[in-house]
């Protein structure tokens, strides 16, 4: 298949591009940008130097609806909304990494995001790409909206226990780290070395816009579930989340080994969530460039509490690995294809 | 004075030889070592050339007691049990940065520490070291037992909702983030740079013995107050730790801003901690190589929960400088003397 | 091909791992370790839970030499002089990644890393791996000594000029960096997170022990070259290597464009070796993961000095990479079988 | 004395705040900006809430003559060529930390920094401020031109060879790291986090700005000595700087001893200047946050080259500390008055 990107000088672009220059099923990937438009690729991201020295190309619908067969969209805010139509309209299917598509409910997208929602009618086409808990629905899809980077940490920390109704609605607290590739490649005060480095911070308390995303799933699983606490963390590393959740659960039936089995059944038939032997803790290197998701459950008897951790390499099962692992499923492939990477260690 | 310190080699006690060699009461250092006697300081830490180039010496009581008028105990955990009663038999005043001097009950301590307690004669006489809560029995004490560096930020950031029984038993939730140095000198697997460089990990989740020092002071100021849940995260890189809480208020009358205004009401005395103003976040490194304790302060009104965050350079509020606080409360000094360092940014 | 690691514990041995779990001529990777034996790989490496799952095996050459049709020997210094010779009497072809077996002179190895020398006949016997130059023995031989990672980068930096005898023995200076990996999994004072981060240091200055095999193999190619200076520093990294190289030419007939030619001309038909376009110099991030070597070379008209610069993955290119493309070149394979993985970045 | 200080908000103005206030004769500072004004300071840098509470004020010189004593230059380039002459015109000593005012000669500064130079009178007027080999010129002058940070360095390290007149031109390498904080505070992507995190670079090879400021000391003190090649490259590390250098003596007559002999005799009543006892080498944390430039210097006999190694805090020594150093001999003040912090380590 001949495969288009638009938004390749991003991080999340050029993820796509390391994965399916290796992909199986990948012949060729034609790059977009509106801003670097002509540029050689290999020059805006030396490390491609002899691995994709194609030109950039300029986001023309009538060039492109002859180019390629599917569309990845890596761009920034507003895109999606516009170049969806226009790619439904051309017949090729749209796997889309903003945070455009993901939210149903307008008016909840224009509170967190404080920009217009998408059309109502891009929004309602829009399959939401958490792989392991929608595939049959991705798998009929002509237009993916891939989830956030958190939301896919946090939902799949979460689903053995929402899809069960066990969640306590009491509290769900979610404190998550980030490595700061998740802030993209454009530079500012809140991606600059000297002031992230050695350094470790905390922003958009009870503000971030993953929050409704998450919400809304989990709200699909246990229908009723209260609102969520959500913070996140800025970690001096390149890649990585980590989500810690705490809550309790809605019945006092489980012991810490039937949670533990309850985790471990739920995601038997999933290559790329790992839950760990009881005891152990995922670390973010462990992930690093795979696109495993690791998760740790462990219920504290003195405290009554449950703790989840789940980590992901935000590029990868955070983003291309799962638009990839997406644009499998869609295809009626294996989920694994071309993603069977070993996260890189140390 | 002439000071002593025990455990000079390790960074705690390189941190106080940092602090008191500029303290205008401080007229010498005297380094006792279990382990390196004979080298000369400097050599151990290169950074001290010309500046500490004195030998460290035996620890000989027999020598101490005439050589000096207070003692700072930065030992591995055992030393203190053992060292502190004949200190106290020579007259000596000491302040222990260890932790076994923290836990009055000694089953509590045994339990987490899995080591055993201290004599509890020992323990009793010890004043726990929080300088801003315990300012009064701590100008009266002869021996401190320094508080722990997580319980430092986590009590500083609780205390004024705990002191007005504010707290709600239904969940305290503590998600800690700590520095590497926070694991002292000793080369380890969980000290190694390659296992941590671009790596965030959990640890020590419902075990770490700082839980029952925190538990311990809260039911002090909130009799009754059920246990909190408690996780250690190691960030990429060196000094520093933020404490992020997580609680409801027992009641609804208080706004966002009365709660803010508790908090500045609360440390408006205390040169030490600044809460920061209304919707701005402390940042790790913005009380670099200082003694300040940061804190913010928010009631979400979405989901009517409580978020702290809480900030120390755990080398110094959370062990060297608080120590040398209490050094100062303890001869009647400013507490600020020798302490006025201004944070290193960036 | 059954394949055989010593040493999988390490770092060196991982990456092996890593590489062959996906080499399409790799049917099965067996693991050996005298620390080890009985441990369950990925409890080792959690990386690796459900990629690596085997138990690490003692190292029983009875059984060995039924097991495996090569083997990789990743292991401390002094064991290849032990094993090769048993291995050989096998008939077990052997790649082994330490220094043992590649300074030709018993006495030069003795002075350098103050250890006793492997047996003379095994050392005869071992053809230096490194693979753009040595292409033909490699294909020939039974056992290779895989290059050390600094004289990798330094020699692929160098080789164009000596082989044509235009280093100026006036001065070759060889200012090389390294990520901490490169220093191994042992935890010690030398790899211990709180000293080397926000840190650069230099060490062994003039006394390094991969000094004397630059120098060997530059007096392969430039017979009466004089010694060169080299000093190494730690990054505070984990993975990579910078080799930065001043010398001048013997002759004054090369232009910077000439001399620009000559490298790109040296290396065209060497996949892993990419000669950067005049005025670009490569990072190391650059070739994380990845099996490349990258170089600029720069004639600088003011001074008439030449400045190289060489980077490759300590981990890939300078140990484990360049031992499985020696694997493919002894095999009659192309030498980038299992080894295009594309750099990750960022 | 009242001091004023233009650039605050940059990394070098906030030393500058962080020294000034605890110096003992430095009443107040005021603080300017031509971006900034009427910004809180404190709001500019977090770190300094409660410390710096002031207002930034706009430079308009009708104030400024009747506000300050003395000012500090901390802006751009172009800035101070401007300001220079008015505050001169007001009879305001001037401490520039910006390049306009180093390099003697007008055509050398443009061909270097490819901006137009500064008035030929005021660069002539301007000392330059390396305080321990300009010590008695600085004590005079009323206009400083505070070195580079690479220069401070690097000549810190040549001087006592070329005040011998012993470098051997034949080749004169310095290889220059720098943390990041040396290319300021502006984002840009080359202070990019995620660019630079766990990666090492070189740039500016042989086309440095500092290379001509060093070259002009150089010459001074050893005439005739030709060109250095000279390169920079970026570690992962906020703040530091180390200069490896590389030459050869012009006699044969010294020792090894002797050299190191002859260093510290240099240096020996330099308070700032520490030469590491033989075979020691320093490492840049060693002098994180303080005034310290230590040194190393070893001559190989196998190779009868020399190299020296000399490490500062980029932003102390290599910016607002050398400034403050300079303050003080203006003002027949100790040099070390204010300037004795310890280094903070780790």
């Amino acid at each position: 298949m001949k495969i288009g990107i638009v938004g390749a000088t991003g991080y999340g672009g050029t993820e796509l591009v390391r994965i399916l220059s290796h992909h199986p099923h990948a012949e060729e990937c034609i790059l977009y940008s509106s801003s670097g438009e002509g540029n050689v690729y290999s020059e805006v991201y030396p490390h491609l130097t002899g691995l994709a020295d194609q030109k950039l190309k300029p986001i023309d619908m009538n060039t492109i609806k002859h180019e390629i067969d599917i569309m990845f969209l890596a761009a920034p805010p507003g895109v999606s909304s516009e170049l969806t139509p226009q790619l439904a309209d051309a017949g090729i299917p749209v796997i889309d990494l903003s945070g455009d598509l993901r939210i149903q409910e307008p008016a909840e997208y224009e509170k967190w995001y404080k920009r217009t929602a998408a059309p109502k009618k891009v929004i309602h086409e829009a399959v939401y790409g958490l792989a392991e808990l929608n595939q049959k629905q991705i798998q009929q899809a002509k237009l993916i909206a891939n989830p956030g980077c958190f939301p896919t940490a946090v939902l799949l920390g979460l689903a053995p226990l929402a899809r069960k109704k066990l969640l306590n609605e009491s509290f769900v607290i979610v404190d998550a780290k980030t490595g700061v590739s998740g802030a993209g490649r454009k530079a500012s005060m809140g991606t600059h070395f000297s002031e992230l480095n050695d350094n470790f911070k905390i922003y958009k308390v009870n503000e971030h816009q993953h929050t409704p995303e998450i919400e809304q799933a989990l709200n699909e699983w246990q229908p009723g579930l209260g609102p969520i606490t959500f913070s996140a963390h800025l970690v001096p590393m390149t890649r990585g989340i980590m989500a810690t959740m705490y809550t309790q659960l809605t019945t006092s039936d489980l012991s810490a080994d039937d949670l533990h089995d309850l985790y471990s059944e739920f995601y038997q038939d999933s290559y790329f969530v790992r839950v760990r032997p009881k005891g152990q803790y995922p670390q973010t290197k462990e992930v690093y460039g795979s696109n495993f998701c690791d998760i740790a459950v462990t219920l504290d008897e003195r405290t009554n509490r449950v703790t989840i951790v789940s980590v992901i390499d935000n590029l990868m099962k955070g983003a291309a690995g799962q638009a990839v692992q997406n644009f499998n499923l869609m295809n009626g492939w294996n989920e694994e294809t071309g993603l069977t990477m070993t996260p890189i260690y140390p």
